[in-house]
């Protein structure tokens, strides 16, 4: 599959690294809601793979590699496993998850970005279903949790715009004819650091014009 | 593609316009929810093309034509960065703004139906597939806003039975073979003015009977 | 299609029902959130072909076996017509309802399963599609309804899990070259008596460890 940048061996350590972090994440998520194991086991698999899921859905790459790749789906239940005994743990080092998770979100928009392209999609498409590989996962786990996306809230610092940004570093590269590995590994770092110096700087995107708060309901 | 049922030229001009005046929607809800810029044009997206990606999924016509016809994609962007500088003109004009949306979604529902019609569906899921194309989109809005779908609530005006009269009268014209460019117009024109007229007059679909309010959680 | 594990006329009535039996369900939902007709109408078809819909994406299977298998898409609105006219005779059996759709349960996972190692999946992801049919639907119910999926609540009795069991039983079957009717019935019986058990005896799945509630939104 030309949407491995990496050997694939490479690749697909770095992929189920990825997977593994995104599945804490929900794994936390759901523990705070007060979920049971089986809870925090669908929320850490929607978040993990929900992302992967959603676009290969949109490009037509069925059945999805989330139920055909080797390991991609008995990760997310290791991830769950480990939040069920050990979430206390797991919150404690929330910082290095979110580095890991800044890590998987440039992954992921680089190789989502790339497998849209080799499905024959266009250079915006591509760029929009490296962003739904990225955040998407993200998204089904607040509508589960019944938590407002935040992914929508300004009150977060950017999450999509990095995974934008990395998406449309590739797309460019493949328009000129440059994607190689090394290429591609920039354009991850790129997706994140920006995402670090996000939650460093407390980076957010800017609201409507004109807001006075007359009409707001959360302001 | 047979579900173009008038000029190439004519059929996607309506389309970008529907899908222009349905983001519209998609941000301004956005914006009463304190969104970002980036959740104003995550909501148009979803808004405008929901419904036809979730058409496009249960047909099996993949990649979605939402991210492969030409502006599909781009116009909901378009309208987001309209609503987030303008907002408060756009809300100004609400009234335009449904009646253009009633005109979208009498074309939708005929464009769906067709499109179904043509990957091989029976008369009543294509039916379906034109209301799932005219109403998906605004439910996808709504839980992404963490709102209770107004395509479900009693009380606000019939939405989708519009979207229904017109996907019906599709299906029949289909049925007996008279399906022109004319008669799937006029299809269109009766769920746009059965839009308007319920809007107008207030036209609501009936609760389930026998409710005496004892055993509701809203009334 | 070699997911009918029964002589086609049987697996066919026995589909309808499941099917007739889980859109009571969600027709119910939709009138306890007072919804109008058409709103009940909506979750009986989502609750009643949503988890079958889900599967057939994730698997390729398109166009949705929801929108080309015969009578799948007609029953719901039968069973929401019933709920909107007789829906206080309908909670008077909600214990008749409740034994039914354990028994759709029971059928659902057994034929999701099936039908998912047809299309090439391996036998856990083939389980996972046996849960997603079976279960899928009640969530996508609960999201409409703006409720918490009572699958993920931890005060719920077990619904997956039966499931799980049943599905993972045929897994099994096929694994060891066994999947006759009589063994599939079985496995279904399975699901089905674990979840009239865990109904009469108030089965729970246990939450996270070191749980104190100082972390909980819920407790």
């Amino acid at each position: 599959m030309t949407s491995e940048i990496f050997p694939h061996n490479v690749q697909q350590t770095l992929d189920l690294v990825g997977i593994f972090v995104f599945a804490l994440s929900g794994g936390l998520m759901a523990v705070r809601k007060n979920m049971d194991i089986f809870g925090i086991c669908v929320l850490a698999e929607a978040t993990a793979l929900g992302g992967g899921v959603l676009r290969d859905l949109v490009i037509g790459a069925l059945p999805v590699a989330a139920f055909t790749s080797f390991g991609y789906f008995p990760t997310p239940l290791v991830a769950g496993v480990v939040v069920f005994f050990l979430h206390p743990e797991v919150e404690r080092i929330t910082r290095a998850v979110m580095v890991l998770d800044a890590a998987g979100l440039g992954l992921f928009c680089v190789t989502g970005t790339i497998k849209a392209h080799t499905y024959g999609l266009g250079a915006i498409p591509s760029v929009a279903c490296g962003m739904l590989t990225a955040a998407g996962g993200g998204v089904i786990r607040d509508l589960l949790a019944m938590e407002p996306p935040s992914l929508l809230r300004w009150d977060r610092e950017i999450y999509a715009v990095p995974a934008l940004v990395g998406s449309a570093v590739v797309a460019v590269l493949i328009g000129v004819g440059r994607l190689t590995p090394l290429y591609a590994s920039l354009a991850a770092v790129v997706a994140f650091t920006m995402r670090m110096l996000a939650l460093k700087y407390g980076w957010r995107a800017p609201r409507a014009w004109h807001r006075n708060g007359s009409r707001t309901s959360e302001e």
